[in-house]
């Protein structure tokens, strides 16, 4: 069947992961995610479940009870907020300033929905203006959906002011806060967003391959009041809550990526042993040095500083250089991972992560030098 | 927002695991787990990514290109089966023979298909005359679906008998074979089967979180020809082709869970060096230990022996037992995790595993001497 006969235990080189996530995974994750496996109803994992639970309320800024990390990738998370909040023939409005907001489009399609489209040129935020004549256009509109931190663009869009928009207009809040979580401010009960969904391998540095979510009363309440099943039977919060739900009593949903757990619990303790203002001021900070050594460097970023991720750096690839030639050389002399452009930026931009552990002095020094090495 | 304010890290017990799965993860797997995170887009990555596909198509006995692990756990694996293969308005005959034929026709239901439900008793096995009774009476059903290696009660199913039937009157045939793959014969090419999923805490004895499918040429065709978009984002095969699919060019579609993969390759390494047959052997082997020993405890198995699976046994519970307590003290003195009976089986029926890692002499002794110690 095979065309290779032998197969040896995979060893990964040792890289510096700056791109748009993967960040790089501090030992003490990795450690914790290789540790003995147990059940997913043993009453030790049921105890982590307990705290993963509370410190992601702590790293969302949230009392939603139905905060939980769900079993897949953030498109997963994504797909989740969507299917359990939208029913065949409700409308909702999407911001799109990247290739986030247009898979969230993608989503409310396939949910058998209207996607109202609220476009703002990539690179920009989206512009509150816009979001509030498309909801007063749309006064039936049940979902209001955008992208915190674009991952494909590096900008922050004003999350408070389109969510308390939202809000205004009695729409249920969908936010993106996959690139945004541990990042920079993000306050869920406070700001009024009804559902978010985030992911482990960006400012969480953790592995990927799980997706964070919490979903506010009112959000809950109208997954209650659905008149159809939700379409994936995986990602139903009906469902789902049985198992992640409070009380001593698990009923088996699906099986839990345990080991993955241990690891997001340990991302998420490290985070609340930093504390998020310190964490936010770190990625601020290792940001601001490594604009110092891109703008000697003469590499321009492509989003306005009002409005730039510190996290996540898109910067336009300097005139008569090879965008795939330059990664990979940065890859195979430096073992340093930058992100390539996505969509329309493919081939024009650079994406530079400082993300988690990613944000440290070392690493933006590598960067820099490492550039430097390359196109200097 | 937490209730709790100080967080540790988490050490888990040292369990030995026969229940259901997560079965025991051998110490390679974990050590492959724990490696330094690359991208998913690195060139090693993928490199990998085309062994772990070989190595998958050994384990299914099948040359679909369109073999891959899914980012997420069976059930996700399932769906996957389901919503690509079914659009709404399609019929498919589903053999129910416990709590996962049931969620099968969960899944066709949430397509927007018809589910014809063949019926058979929990503990036995699909009946073929009843598949092919309900094949003559709905010549335009599209999909026959049914369970291998049923989880829930142990039981085999005839799949080659089953899976040719539907052949035969033009079905596209799904398989669960998450109990299956690794631990007992299953031949997706030679039998017909077009679309199977599989866990990976099963018999691989890697890590849960992921769930290895396999399409063929005729499932991928039908799939092209869909008329509706597959109303799962994360889980549409045209879309996860561009990443999975072959050649040099990866387009990114989700983000892989980099460390899963590591560890899902180890497993798949050590069940190649082991080869297929003698992993047969080896669960059924310790299944034949295993019945010595619950014998002359005076315990019954469910199932009648000639579609027993040697991988997963389920027992009566000895009357005047209780279910709880018992399987509580095997946990607390002896670190051992043996299953519950699930659906109609909860409370009268244990399930334990010998899957993989965990099918080995010391872990049937410790359960035997475990039981005598706790009931006897």
């Amino acid at each position: 069947m095979s065309t290779q006969t032998e197969f040896t235990s995979f060893i990964p080189p040792q890289r510096t992961l700056m791109g748009p996530g993967p960040s790089d995974v501090s030992p003490r994750v990795l450690e914790a995610l290789g540790r003995p496996t147990i059940g997913h109803l043993d009453p030790e994992f049921i105890r982590l479940m307990d705290e993963t639970k509370q410190l992601l309320q702590y790293a969302f800024q949230t009392q939603n009870p139905l905060t939980m990390p769900i079993s897949a990738p953030g498109s997963a998370g994504m797909e989740a907020c969507f299917v359990n909040l939208l029913e065949p023939g409700d409308t909702a409005i999407v911001c799109v300033n990247g290739v986030f907001g247009t898979r969230m489009i993608e989503n409310v399609e396939r949910c058998g929905a209207n996607a109202i489209r609220v476009d703002d040129e990539w690179g920009k935020p989206v512009d509150p203006q816009k979001v509030e004549d498309a909801l007063k256009a749309n006064p039936t509109a049940k979902v209001l959906a955008f992208v915190h931190a674009e991952t494909s663009t590096g900008v922050r869009s004003d999350a408070e002011a389109i969510a308390k928009l939202g809000k205004a207009h009695n729409c249920l809040v969908i936010a993106d806060t996959v690139t945004a979580l541990g990042g920079i401010e993000l306050k869920i009960d406070e700001w009024g967003i009804d559902a978010a969904y985030s992911g482990t391998q960006k400012c969480l540095s953790c592995v990927p391959g799980i997706s964070p979510v919490t979903f506010s009363q009112e959000a809950v309440e109208s997954i209650h009041a659905r008149k159809t099943k939700v379409q994936s039977w995986f990602l139903d919060k009906n469902l789902v809550m049985g198992y992640w739900g409070g009380g001593a009593k698990r009923a088996y949903h699906h099986t839990a990526p345990v080991n993955a757990m241990y690891a997001l619990h340990e991302s998420l303790v490290m985070l609340k042993q930093e504390g998020l203002e310190n964490a936010f001021a770190r990625h601020q900070s290792m940001h601001n040095q490594l604009k110092l050594g891109l703008e000697e460097l003469g590499i321009q970023f492509v989003v306005e500083e009002s409005y730039r991720l510190p996290q996540l750096n898109s910067v336009w690839i300097p005139e008569g250089l090879d965008d795939a030639t330059i990664r990979k050389q940065l890859l195979e002399d430096f073992n340093l991972e930058i992100g390539a452009g996505l969509g329309n930026f493919a081939g024009k931009v650079w994406r530079i992560g400082l993300m988690g552990y990613s944000a440290k002095p070392e690493n933006v020094e590598k960067c820099i030098s490492a550039l430097k090495a390359v196109i200097g």
